[in-house]
């Protein structure tokens, strides 16, 4: 053995490096393979591969693993890889040979897609509801300071007068786009999977439109090579609309960094969202809203690292789809919790009117007097150059 | 002076780092900013600011514009750096005081925001014309050839039996939801620009709605602040739809590669997309098949530049996003390109049947033999373990 | 409270969202933290701020700590944040107003740079151990297997015959420069940061020789603003090697992958690399080596994501900057883990000579041919015509 | 004929999708390639492939086309390709059948590897000297403005007091180590590729240590499968070290971006590198900064381009390399004009003294405050906390 192996035996080491971190990430998928599964077997009733004592069996028993996994009791073991092995072991060694019959028509391969479809489905939805929040609490941020005008800025420069109704209506109709945007996207990959099996059909009779609208699933997503050939694109268009959303905070944190230091402080955030320094006593850092700025980089990252990790491999699965669902669960979870903080954020934003005013200084309105000039009749380019000159 | 000035001035080295491609880039929007700056004419006539003989003069002199430029005889200087600055200098030009007054009630961030997006509207219909020629292609090769069986792969082993017919569907189905992707898309963005100005709106009861429906626009972008900030992100947003695009392309390409090497050879390209060695005299290489696998990663790579230049900078303006240009006509020109040499593939593509029935082996029925087992009552996991024992 | 808080308080939002993993991932920090701890406070023991009783005190606590550590007992408490302040706590606790007097003279900036330095140095050298471990096997194969010729490939057809020597030796050549590379940038970053505090110096006579002397670094990093500017800078860099290095391998698991599929078949491996399929009874799947591939991006995508996190940032410590912490460390262990999984792999690949002969088929050859006319004086690409027309 | 082709032949869609730009970009390879094959000429005449006037004939034309080149006056045709075929056609139709001998014992793929490293070596040692310049500028800042103090920024909050010297040297450091980077990197990939062929070698015993040492390499590439697989490589790790260059001026550039904005105005730049708005009369914009900030991007995706590009390809050579090229090609142009354009910055600086005065209010002194009780006995944490109280 090699002196670097350390005690590992190749076996480990091999089990280690396949199933990696699969056993934990799919806790989160257990319930909706369950539901699949459900669906999948009154699927086999009615083509007669399950009869119906053998459905209602498999039915109670993956009902069981629900309840089992809602109170944290469902397992799965690092030698399962997943869940879909850890749910087929249960429902075999509790039904014996009936469970041997829950994956008949179908392949782990279909069996994921599905899952995961449903799952993400699930999280849309979460997303949807976070960015609501974020469009109320943003309304009651202009409802509240909306008139106050303060600089606009280009290049980093005060440029014209601008507004907190402005600056903050800015985000919110970016995030009404957004939404929209997540709508069309959430119903356009909710295309069913299930009996597509290892991507080339299953040499049986199924009824994928029983299962599709069993599970409530927009439409059947017929070809079984576009079905392969669709994880990580999926995934990857998924990932790039929740990027625009992290780029709405990425802006909006980056504005609230500058415009609350001193020099500015246009707003100030309350203390609970700021923190210290382990040197320097006076320092209250915004390290909420620069956790907030950097976090879109990793989106950026995981949506890279899919779209990279997916090309040039021939039509079919390969092994690499495996590690698309880390990539796309941390996505998730990171605009998850950078939405939940930064609804928090407008909520307690503070506007300070004095020092928003004390900051339109004169050359803001040097367009304004341009268009004064313009209104007397001079054009614009000749009313511009004699402006410009007072500056 | 420095030594490794080598003769330029500082002046020259500032416009060559500020101008860049800029001025040979923007030949591409001359048409688009005539089209915006005729409509912004009409409105600045509707409000007043233009007599009626003042708005016409500025008509005929853009649409003159139009045909110079279609005749290649609109130059845009270097030192004008852009379309917008050449188009306002040759009515100044023309027309002395008349065309001084067309840049009223405007900033050059909207006006290239809008000819951006007439450009992207155009550009994304030449696509989809481009997808559906891809469709009818692989419709023709179904058509001819859909019947052949030949192996499907899974981890680039054979797996079970696919079709001619099951792998170009996955494509045709994949091209099918890449152009309502694209049509949702194209509407998405058709938001109207023009009037917000540098982002915080212009000093004067302008009609942006006039604007935007004499211009074709789906709506106003209401919100000047937006307006800027989505400047990038409907760029990324849209090379990432292109991504999908050429992931199609990337993963034919990689099939058609493989599929076509000795050993396989289910198809064969006609000579003239192959080419040879400058060493070995046997060669007959799939250049083009590898060029279209491989321009894949640029469009990734300036999607995730894109992405990344517009991060960390706050709400308005930034002359970093003049480089956006650049990136997203190449994302157009490489999409352009790589769908029609793709629709002249599958019009050429040879399926040899003969190679295609050679590679259909034993072990490629292996789950056909194990469902035969489960039709007489085996559950599927024995028979499925039954019939592994033989390989 | 909001709907969607579901029983959260703002402050576990906040805790989660801005101490993230960190206080999971400093485990790996905790000995090199105590290590440098003790040497500083040797130091504020040279310069008179501890008293020879309260060092020896601290010195002594801090190996406590390294021993509870070893033995898995040293907890970091979430609210703790990271393993500097579960250590300064722990030491306060023990010690009283002795620990307090720990972080005299350093900041956590500087004391985080250093911890993560000497963990890279120990890494680093992990590394170069399996880098050699595989040039190792890489010769036990040439020794075992290098005389065998098979075909060598261009544009995924063949080309010219090639040898197990000359494939493998490309490999064993490629390592031995990336140790090289390896090695220079190990010497490269190890600068010690020790003693300027938050990027601005300490208003303390501190002796910074004397530190990076005894933790055996190769030089001090004088400046303490390239101190924090280097952070990322250093990672990013380290992260393009280790990308460098994963580049191998996954170039040599596609040609495994190829290599070893129906139609080529030049090498084999054991069972125990090979996985099944849950639907088609016949399958044994490349999975190692197809993660081996699918791995290399996800470092590539880490090298982006710190590259593109780090930048449009000014000068000076940034809370985006905790986040490089995850990424290295995971690129650290993606290719500590790849590296033994490759060395374990070349170790029981094996070359099926009749394979490799059946396929040095005669174009391969056409070459040779070209060159013996050469030898007879035909212009080579004369020659080559000749030649060529046969083909 | 397809609509959408326009007039344009199958043939000249496959040239135009193939060659690209590379008949453009190679015109800078034309003196490398050229040099290249005198000394390959030399050898062959060594080998008694060439005679002592077929060698003298063709090393005087190949002398002849450097001039040609030198005067703009050798061009590659589209047709061509590339200069490879140019250079080898241009022979042919002066010397005829000698010309046709000059390729024998390589194929274009050595070809282009060792024309690209002689160009890396000229370019490496371009950018080496403008860092050095920077560096020169840097001192000369120093000279000038060093003792000024001004506020040191941590979390884009004023921190603890800096100066100009510090902040400074931080580039003028961390440019000294990118030198050394350099130097290291450009040794390391120093290492003749000729002679390997397509990758296996060429059937003739040639001397490939004669052609490294004539071209003046560090050492021969032994291995011709290392050869082909060290392409893409070698230039990711290439872009990689121009990325950390560049890095540091996306750092500076964002220094003096919000440094000189008002509220700060620590710096001001003359005019020559500020530009105006085409609206807003007042403003000048910090337009070369930004764009050297942006530039990085630029880079970090080209780098991951060819990382992404090269990747899950098998041994050998294959078309998808040839973009490399391009994507090198502009990052040392970008590199060469961004460090071109700081030093010109860095002569040009101007710092305002009564602004950074001005700007060092009693909070930066919060950290001194503490020390001040340290140095009085009290514990630091204990100080910390006093004076963080009055905050």
């Amino acid at each position: 053995m090699k002196l670097w192996n350390k005690g590992y035996t190749l076996d480990e080491i091999v089990e280690d490096y396949t199933v990696g971190r699969d056993y934990i990430l799919d806790q989160r998928l257990v319930e909706y393979d369950c539901r699949a599964s459900i669906t999948h077997a009154e699927m086999l009733h009615e083509i007669d591969i399950l009869t119906e004592n053998e459905k209602n069996q498999l039915i109670k028993e993956l009902k069981n693993i629900i309840s089992l996994h809602k109170n944290g009791d469902f397992k799965i073991e690092k030698s399962e890889e997943d869940c879909h092995t850890a749910i087929e072991n249960h429902l075999t060694k509790k039904l014996g040979d009936t469970g041997k019959k829950i994956h008949t028509a179908r392949s782990r391969n279909d069996q994921v897609l599905t899952a995961l479809r449903l799952y993400y489905r699930d999280e849309i939805k979460n997303i949807e509801e976070l960015i609501n929040e974020n469009i109320k609490s943003i309304k009651k941020l202009i409802d509240k300071y909306g008139d106050i005008e303060f600089p606009g800025y280009t290049h980093t420069r005060k440029a014209m007068p601008s507004s907190i109704a402005m600056w903050a209506g800015g985000l919110r109709d970016s995030m009404r786009d957004n939404l929209d945007y997540l709508k069309f996207y959430a119903k356009f990959i909710d295309q069913s999977p299930l009996g597509t099996a290892a991507g080339y059909g299953a040499p049986l009779n199924i009824k994928r439109d029983y299962t599709a609208g069993n599970l409530g699933f927009e439409r059947v997503q017929e070809n079984p090579v576009y079905c392969q050939n669709s994880r990580g694109k999926f995934e990857s268009g998924l990932a790039s609309i929740f990027k625009l959303v992290m780029y709405d905070l990425n802006k909006y944190a980056s504005d609230l960094i500058l415009f609350s230091m001193p020099g500015c402080q246009y707003f100030s955030l309350p203390d609970k969202f700021l923190t210290g320094s382990s040197i320097m006593p006076h320092k209250k850092n915004p390290d909420v809203l620069e956790l907030m700025r950097a976090k879109y980089h990793i989106v950026v990252s995981l949506e890279n690292r899919i779209s990279s990790m997916m090309a040039n491999l021939i039509t079919g699965y390969h092994r690499d789809f495996q590690l698309f669902k880390e990539a796309i669960f941390e996505v998730f979870d990171i605009t998850h919790a950078s939405l939940r903080i930064s609804a928090n954020i407008f909520d307690s934003l503070k506007v300070n009117k004095d020092k928003c005013e004390e900051a339109l200084t004169d050359e803001l309105y040097a367009t304004e007097k341009a268009y004064k000039l313009v209104k007397q009749g001079v054009p614009f380019r000749e009313a511009y150059r004699q402006i410009a000159s007072q500056y």
